[in-house]
C-alpha cells in the first residue's frame, strides 16, 4: 500500500505544528510543496527529497505526490494552516479516485482563523463562518451572496485572500456588503504574516476596515454584534446572556 | 507580570497537540481544566498541580485561573480543540479586563471543525461556516436562522453540540431547517470521538443524518451543493470550476 500525508503545518512551521503532523513529515521520504512552505519545512527536515511546482500548480503538484508515492515512496505533502481548509486535500482525493493502492491520510492543522484569532484575542468565541475573496474558483456573485448572508446571520466571519494584485479593491468590495446589514462600529481585526517575521495586528472598525489595505499574507477577522474591545483584544462573548457576572 | 495561558489541546491530547501548546504545559506550574481534559493531560504533565471544577461552571474555572495566576504561579488553563472556538479564550479576557499585571496569551488548537473533517476527507474545502446547537447561551430562534442562512449561502456546515440529554430531537430540528434550503441527497458525515478510544466517522445524506442519534461526542458537517463522495470519503471541491482535470 502507498501512502500519501497530506499535513497541515500550521500557520509558521515548527511551533504551531502537531506532534501528528511532524511525525507524518519525519516519516515521510518526500516532501510536496509549494516552495515558500517547503522552505519552512527544510530546517527542520533536512534530509528529505523535496519536490516543489509553482504558486498556482496545484493539481500538478498534487499529481506529482500521487505519482511519487504510487512509486512506492512514503509522502507527506504540506500545505500552511490546514490540511483541507483551502488546502489541498481535497483535491488529492479527486486525484486519487479508484486508485485503490494509494492510502491518503489527512493529517489537520491549526488554519490562520484559529492562529489569528489567538493573536487578535477571541474573535471566533461564537458561530461564525470562514469565506475566500479568491474569485479564482469561484463566481464573484457566489462570494458576495455568502457575505450579504454571513452578516444577516450575524456570524462572526473571518475572511481569507482579502486581496492581491489583480485583487485590490475585493476587501473594500467585501466590505461594503457587509456594511448593508453590519453596524460601522464593528469590531474588526486583522492578522498578518502570523508566526512569521513581521506579524503584526491590528484591530479596527468596519468602517475602517474598508480603507485597510490588505495584502496575500492577511487574514482579516469580522466581528458579531457582540464583538467588543478588551484591553485591546478582540472578543466575542460565547453567547447572548451574560455569563461572565 | 503574571502570566496566563489559554491553551488549545486538540482533539484528543498527545497527538493532535501543537509545540507551542505543550510548550505553555511544560512552562505552567498549574493547569486548570474541566475534569476530563484534565484527565487526557495528567499523563503527559505528570508533576501540575491540577485544578479543576465541574462542567458549566466555566465562569467559576476561568476565575480559579485568573486568581492562580495572579497569586504569582504560572498557569496554564486547558481547552479541548481551539482555546477560542467555544472555548475559554473569550471568558477569560472579560473576567481579566483591567488587570494589568495579569499576561494572558491564547495558544491555538486544532478544533473539531477540522479533526473531524480529516476523518471523513475534505469536507471544508470550501467557504464554511460552524453552528452550535446548544441553546445554553444563544436563544433557540438565532440558531434557526443562522442554520437557515448558511444553507441558503451554499456553505459546507460543521455543527458542535449537536445533541444533549435536554436536547434530544435538536439536529432532527436542525436538518429540517437546512432541508429547506439544501437537497435531501446533501452529502453529509458524523465524526464521534475524535482522537479518543472509540473513534468513529460515518457519511450519509442529509435526509439520513435527519434520523441519526448524535450524542455530546459527536461533531456534525453538513455539505454544500458541491460535495461528493469519493472512495467513501466526504469532499468538498476548492470551487465551483472543475479544477482537477
Amino acid at each position: 500500500m502507498s501512502r500519501l500525508y497530506v499535513v497541515g503545518i500550521g500557520p509558521g512551521a515548527a511551533a504551531d505544528m502537531t506532534t501528528r503532523a511532524a511525525a507524518a513529515l519525519e516519516e515521510a521520504q518526500v516532501i510536496v510543496g509549494y516552495g515558500v512552505y517547503n522552505d519552512l519545512i527544510r530546517p527542520l527536515f533536512p534530509d528529505k527529497e523535496y519536490l516543489e511546482t509553482p504558486m498556482r500548480k496545484e493539481t500538478e503538484r498534487c499529481r506529482m505526490a500521487i505519482d511519487a508515492a504510487l512509486s512506492g515512496k512514503i509522502v507527506a505533502m504540506v500545505c500552511s494552516g490546514d490540511a483541507g481548509v483551502y488546502g489541498m486535500a481535497g483535491l488529492v482525493l479527486e486525484l486519487a479516485e479508484g486508485k485503490a493502492a494509494l492510502d491518503v491520510k489527512i493529517v489537520p492543522g491549526v488554519t490562520a482563523a484559529l492562529s489569528g484569532a489567538a493573536l487578535l484575542g477571541a474573535p471566533l468565541g461564537h458561530d461564525f463562518a470562514v469565506i475566500s475573496l479568491s474569485d479564482l474558483l469561484t463566481p464573484w456573485e457566489t462570494i458576495e451572496k455568502r457575505l450579504a448572508l454571513a452578516a444577516q446571520a450575524d456570524f462572526c466571519i473571518a475572511i481569507y485572500n482579502p486581496s492581491s494584485m489583480k485583487r485590490a479593491d475585493y476587501l473594500q468590495r467585501a466590505c461594503d456588503i457587509l456594511l448593508r446589514h453590519a453596524s460601522p462600529d464593528t469590531i474588526c481585526g486583522v492578522a498578518r504574516s502570523i508566526a512569521r517575521e513581521g506579524e503584526e495586528t491590528h484591530v479596527m472598525t468596519l468602517k475602517e476596515l474598508r480603507e485597510y489595505k490588505a495584502d496575500m499574507f492577511t487574514t482579516v477577522f469580522v466581528g458579531n454584534s457582540q464583538t467588543r474591545l478588551i484591553d485591546g483584544r478582540m472578543v466575542t462573548p460565547r453567547g447572548y446572556r451574560d455569563v461572565s457576572r
